[in-house]
């Protein structure tokens, strides 16, 4: 009965948003302006590593992923879970929307494991699984009429902080809370979605089944910095979200039309 | 009809507390241990002066009040609302409570008013009144069970986090809830109480009322430090606070026993 469950919104913003504060104002208004129950989750990698190098600590990548040692661990938690987190839910505030700023640890809402040590050692890097997602903690602050903003810390649940991706984050949340919402994932980013031409904006793919995006990928024409946001995104929706849409922050004001923003992937 | 209110405990600890991991350890387990509603609040002046050292800003102090600056403010924003506050959290998670970190501008819970620039120019300093504390906020969140952490930071609103004496708002939550709760303010510090002499931790007064108070102050035996405390600490119960205990944190565990623990002011 998918049809009595309360619309949820899922909302990912990352760097293109948090970096420039005129862009963050209009996206936090358009944010405000959504009637349905939300959550934002937000990144902030451009900062921190702006502060660790103010600090003197060198920022270590692999593949696009921060290696968390422990001086690492202290930065993100500062800026993701202290100076962006609370700069967001202030401004919230002053649009209207009572938001209430989260680590996984807050309200233990979403513990992870410290990723095992491979070939390539993480630090303080949190993975989640299927149970991470404490529903029913967060359906209480939602019910208490909060707006959770979630940075992109967890915990394990015995003291310890760990470093957890948001994007990865934004789908556990709406695949877990799924089972009592009725969950979409927004993913906002730079682009206007998924392009055909990542140099032609009007090259937007508006709406794609997993059928078509195993054909785009076969034909190559989804290209690689986008690969893993689409598989998450259709993982999503096999775990049950209704509808993961991938679009420009900007648009986001355009979410209740009925042919709303972005790229909208679904079943 | 006081009996009828549910206890709380309002307690704050500071910097004696927070730069030790081995003293934090034990506190929060002790926290941990009392059954009733708790709120803690806490400091970080000591980490926020050395971060701040780290990155090059000048700390100003006058007459033991920071001077938050654009730059300051952004360290305390990092470091009371990210690293002392969200490693509480998880420290306390690991232990049972569920604790939910907080700034007043989490779930609107505290609103500020940036201090009036006389003869010092303050810079982003919160100041608080009787309208401060949104009490229904605090109570939804309470009776979701969670146990709320707050760090010295409130909002005005309007978009703008402010630094705030974390005395001044353990005062003012326990006086605005005081309505609700039968509540109890604990303040915690290095020594065992208010002491006659300052270096006999033998000539610890136990029990203290208004005319005491008075008393002592006219005889000149309270040091000057203890004084805003207690003259803070007498108008709580003014406004309605069950009592109000100063103590050492390391004695918080005594704190359900008949005689608990430091100076007990009360009317």
């Amino acid at each position: 009965m998918a049809t009595t469950k309360h619309p949820l919104y899922i909302i990912k913003i990352g760097g293109n948003v948090i970096d420039s504060s005129e862009n963050l104002y209009h996206f936090l208004k358009d944010l405000t302006a959504i009637k349905a129950d939300k959550i934002l989750v937000h990144g902030g990698g451009k900062v921190a590593t702006q502060i660790s190098a103010s600090l003197g600590i060198e920022t270590q990548m692999v593949d696009g992923r921060r290696i968390t040692d422990v001086e690492t661990l202290r930065v993100v938690t500062m800026v993701y879970g202290g100076l962006i987190n609370k700069n967001i839910v202030a401004q919230l505030q002053r649009f209207g929307t009572n938001a209430i700023g989260l680590t996984g640890a807050d309200g233990n809402t979403i513990t992870a494991s410290k990723r095992e040590v491979k070939e390539i050692d993480y630090g303080y890097a949190g993975d989640l699984d299927n149970k991470s997602v404490n529903v029913e903690s967060i359906e209480a602050l939602l019910q208490a009429g909060f707006t959770p903003v979630f940075s992109a810390l967890t915990h394990d649940g015995d003291g310890q902080l760990l470093n957890t991706n948001a994007d990865t984050i934004a789908s556990a949340l709406a695949v877990a809370l799924a089972k009592k919402y009725d969950t979409t994932l927004i993913y906002c980013f730079e682009k206007k979605g998924v392009l055909k031409d990542l140099d032609n904006e009007d090259s937007l793919i508006k709406d794609i089944d997993k059928a078509h995006f195993e054909q785009l990928k076969t034909e190559q024409v989804i290209h690689s910095g986008m690969l893993p946001k689409m598989d998450n995104a259709f993982s999503a929706i096999a775990g049950g979200v209704s509808a993961v849409i991938i679009g420009h922050a900007g648009d986001l004001k355009n979410i209740s039309k009925e042919k709303p923003f972005g790229t909208k992937l679904s079943n």
